[in-house]
Formats: structure tokens, C-alpha cells, sequence
């Protein structure tokens, strides 16, 4: 009977739990409904519960290796609190690490949901064979993360591959962070619910609007799919969101020349619709990209002294699980 | 007597060639004019001479540790050659790096330039304090180079931290790599004059043009000193720049969260006229930045347990002395 560790996906509404064995296979997960506004005593309850609930099935001559625990905002790696976020209010003077820890008797790791994607897609997903890639999480905004030899690459506070707040547009469409034009107000599901609603105020997209009235449960993927049934105002927003994910692309392409940039989270669906006009933008913004896109004949040959180094854009491909795998594999490398 | 090592830094007009010990110690530096359009072949000859007419006054009971050479373009690490570069016709297919050892029989290291610039900072200069730093040299076009643990990230293929070509314009103006509106296009020398011939073309800069019209010379700098005399077209040129720069810096705080970014190369001393308005942008655009901006008395408090940890941008400070020191400083860590 192999060890097992715990991997934690702590969500708005859903708090996904797994638990998987050191060479990557998931056993069993689990999902409870829980709020994050609620603060941290009550999530932290929950999740201890549920843990518990879990690793009590596993624990037969099973040793639990610890749990890594993927926190939607920003953490405090060292003292293993979560730093003053919006989205977590009443979190920043609770010691979630130290109170975890104590009631599962394990090593608790916790670490921003985005990068615990990133380890998840690295270790076992479209990443496992490059040691050096980001992932881009498009959700209801960007979230980031930059793997550098294997590793996450956190910066000075913790907050590098923060790709969604990069400015596109230097006078577009103004952001909670404060500035214009950030990647996020374009290439998000928030940002294709703003598009949407735009076009249906000018009267520009009436397919739209008659899906939206009709359907209580509009949504990004409603866009999607009336996008890839043909309607023009759709695949207009689309594009949009293809267009601004290129030009960012295009500049972090420049910027860290990295292996791999893998695109994930649940907007990431909709590649079919976006990625045409983004691997295009990325041809015509980043000559970097063009002389190492795989796509391009020339790139493919290579002598017999030289490999091409191609630049690989790809999907994420372990979907919701890339949180509880990632989760788990933190476990691994006790800091 | 200390042993020494050699710095070379090879520009369009001038070979640079400076003789520095370990300790940082610049012995003596030459400059020869030379032409880089003349190929490789000639370049090398006049770069062999160089450095032996400058050792050879060294070479008493000193030994010639090797030399590291800035190249204004892409280089091929393994190889020691320079990749296909539209300013350096000829050389893709020279033996650079082997003619040069072969000629001086010690190990040579060529770099890309700007690196060579952001290692000599990083030893001696605005970042000798800081192990994370990026550096935007900005002269013709924007340079740059991504320092991580002390060490030149290179990237997959070297070309890591091309800062210049970022887009912060997404239908600005064409650029010679093929995009529009990249950095470099609104915050370099090259960027000033065209700025200044469409204002002058426009009729809306009668002091440039007065200025343009008198001065053979007319340069970026003839351009800043207006700036500073109070001229508005001036300054709304260097406004524009701070602007754009601003843009570019906020995306990589973003990014990358590092401890410093250096502004260095010809065009920083323009300083006075651009900052203040790029340390505005990033204020604007930037969380991160404005989070940890050292000017912003909140940022400096910190508390007993926590230091306060600070975003520094700032100005080079060892001028065209860089690339010798870094050249130098190359020698020390033999691959």
C-alpha cells in the first residue's frame, strides 16, 4: 500500500479535495460546498473535516504525506497565511498553516490556486516534459504562473506570473487593480460577459441577446457555442479574446523564452474559438515565437548538429484535477 | 600584482577594451574604431590586436584569466558564434569564439551586450546589493537582460528578456521585427527623433525645428536639453517616453516581481525628463509596484516580524564602463 498526500482546490463555492499516491494516481476526491466569505474559521473547519473524512479510508498501513492547499489570492509562503485579499476577507491574521497542521498532524502547504495548477499541469499534464513553462488560468480573471527548472518561480513576494494585470490596451477598459487595458478585461469569462453585454447595449449582437434573455444560465460557454455555431457577434468577442491573449503571449514569449506556455482554466474550453487569432497575433508580434513555432515547416528540420528549439502553446489537459494532482505533488519538496 | 581579465565591448563605430582584476579594478581601457559591417574576419583581427597590445603591458607575473565579449546581437552560447543578425552580416557562419581563443590562447565568453551590461551592474554598480534585477539598456533600441540568483537567465535559446519588442501599443507604430507598437518604438533614441521629425512635420515643434535646422548634431540629446529648458514639444516627447517605459516596466513588475529593474544606456541620461512620468505609469499600472514603491511612506514602516520589501527601479551608474566590468566579471564563472 503506497503513502498518499492531499491535494486542497479551495474555490468560491466548492472546496475539491484528492488524494493521490507519490507516483500520480488520484484515489478518490471529493467536493463539499463552502464559502470563502464565510472567513477562515469556517473554511478551515470544513476542509479539516473533510480531510479527515478522506484520509480515514487511506490511512490503513498508508502514511499521509501532508496536504498542499491552493488558495484563490495571495500567500505568505513563510509564515503560511494568506496576505489582506479581497476575495478572503478576515483571512489575513488567521495562521491557516499552523491551524491546519495541528488538526491533521501533517506538513501543510499552502500556495496560490494558479501556481498549485501550474505543479499539477508540470508534473503529470502538458507540461511533464519541460522543466521551464508558465500557465495562464483563465477563469473569471487571468491567473499566472512561471515553472523555472522544475520549480515555481515566486519572486521577491511571492506575486510573479501575475499576467493577467499586464497592460494591452494603455487606454482600454479600466480594472479593480486600478489600471487600463490589463490582459484580464479581455481574455477572461468576466471579460467575455462585459463584451457580450456591450454588444447587446449597442444592438450589435441580437443572437446574443435573445440567447441571454432565454437562458437564465448565460454564460462564456453560451458565447462559445453560439461562436462556434457562426453567429458573427460571437466570434467577434472571440476574437477580441484571442487577439489580447496573443499580444500578451507574444511579450512573455519575448520576455522569458520559455519551453512551454500552457493555457488552462475553465475559458480554456473555448480554444477553438480563441486560439486561431492568438497563435496569429503571436506570429506577427513575437519574432521569437515565428522562428521557433512549430507550426512552421521551416522550424521542423534542424541539421544534424542543431535540434529546433520550438516554442510550444498548448492547452492545460488535467481540467479541475490540475489543483488536487499540483496539490499533492507540493508535498513532495518540503520547503 | 593581481591577475586580470578582459572586457570587450564591440559597438557599431567602437571597440571598447578594458583590463580589469578581480576585485574589480579597472587597469586601463582603450577604445579603437572599427566596423562591424566589415565582417568577422575583420572585426576579430582588430579585436586579437587590441586586447594583445593591452595585455602585453599586463602580462608581468599576471595571468590573463580570459576574456568576455558584449556582442550587439544574438549569440549562440554553445557554439561561441552569433546567430543570423541583420547587424552583423557575415558572421553566422565564423568560428568566433575558437579564433579568438586560439589567437590569445586564454577562454573566451561572448554575451549578448546588453547582458554584458546588466552583469557588469550587477557586480560593481546600481545592483551589487541584489540577487534578482532586470536591465533595460536603452540606446538605438531597448535592450535587456533578466539577472536570477546572481546568474544571466538566458531563456531556451538566449533570448530571454527582450524588453524592446514588447508590445504597449497594439496598433502603434511598425516596427523592423515584424509587430506594431512595440516598447522600443516609443522609449529609445531612435524613438525620440522619429518623434521629433512627426512633430516638426506636423508644425507642432517650431523650437526642435529651429534647433534640428542649426545643429548638424541634432540628437536625442539636443532633444533633452530642450526638454529641460522648459520647451512643450520637448517635453511632451520625453513625456511620451516616460509614458511608454512606464507601460513596459509595470507589465514586468507584474511579471517577474523582481528586487530591481536598472535603467541604463545612452538614452538614461534623459532621466530627469522621462521618470517622472514612467514612475507615474507604474504607480497607475501596477499593484505590485505601488505596493512596494520606495517613495510611498506606507511602504517603508514594516513592522517588527516583517521587513518591508521594496520594488527599486533606478539608474544605472557605471555608464559605458559597463560592458568592460561585465565583459570582465564573465571570466570568473568559466562554463
Amino acid at each position: 500500500m503506497p503513502d498518499f498526500s492531499i491535494g486542497v482546490d479551495l474555490g468560491g463555492t466548492n472546496l475539491r479535495i484528492g488524494a493521490v499516491t507519490p507516483d500520480g494516481k488520484l484515489l478518490e476526491k471529493i467536493s463539499v460546498s463552502t464559502k470563502i466569505s464565510l472567513g477562515a474559521d469556517h473554511v478551515v473547519n470544513e476542509m479539516c473535516d473533510a480531510i479527515l473524512r478522506l484520509t480515514s479510508q487511506y490511512k490503513n498501513g498508508r502514511k499521509l504525506l501532508g496536504a498542499g492547499i491552493g488558495i484563490p489570492g495571495m500567500v505568505d509562503l513563510e509564515n503560511g497565511t494568506v496576505c489582506k485579499s479581497a476575495n478572503l476577507p478576515g483571512w489575513s491574521d488567521y495562521p491557516v498553516r499552523q491551524e491546519i497542521e495541528r488538526r491533521l498532524g501533517a506538513p501543510i502547504i499552502l500556495e496560490n490556486d494558479a501556481n498549485v495548477h501550474a505543479v499539477g499541469e508540470k508534473w503529470l499534464g502538458a507540461a511533464r516534459d519541460v522543466d521551464n513553462m508558465a500557465m495562464f488560468t483563465l477563469g473569471t480573471g487571468i491567473g499566472g504562473c512561471i515553472i523555472l527548472d522544475g520549480k515555481i518561480f515566486h519572486g521577491m513576494t511571492g506575486m510573479a506570473g501575475e499576467f493577467g494585470h499586464v497592460t494591452i490596451e494603455p487606454e482600454g477598459v479600466p480594472c479593480g487593480c486600478g489600471n487600463r487595458g490589463c490582459a484580464e478585461r479581455y481574455a477572461s469569462a468576466s471579460a467575455v460577459v462585459r463584451m457580450v453585454r456591450e454588444m447587446i447595449d449597442c444592438g450589435q449582437a441580437p443572437e446574443l441577446a435573445k440567447a441571454a434573455s432565454a437562458d437564465p444560465e448565460f454564460s462564456a460557454k453560451s458565447v462559445y457555442n453560439l461562436a462556434m455555431q457562426g453567429d458573427p457577434a460571437a466570434r467577434e468577442i472571440f476574437h477580441r479574446f484571442g487577439r489580447a491573449l496573443g499580444i500578451l503571449l507574444a511579450g512573455m514569449v519575448n520576455v522569458l523564452n520559455l519551453e512551454m506556455y500552457v493555457i488552462g482554466g475553465g475559458v480554456a474550453s473555448a480554444w477553438d474559438a480563441f486560439a486561431p487569432t492568438m497563435f496569429q497575433e503571436m506570429r506577427e508580434r513575437s519574432p521569437i515565437y515565428f522562428s521557433s513555432d512549430p507550426e512552421n515547416p521551416k522550424n521542423k528540420q534542424g541539421t544534424k548538429s542543431r535540434k529546433p528549439r520550438l516554442t510550444v502553446v498548448t492547452r492545460a489537459v488535467l481540467g479541475s484535477d490540475a489543483g488536487l494532482y499540483g496539490g499533492a505533488r507540493l508535498t513532495h519538496f518540503p520547503a
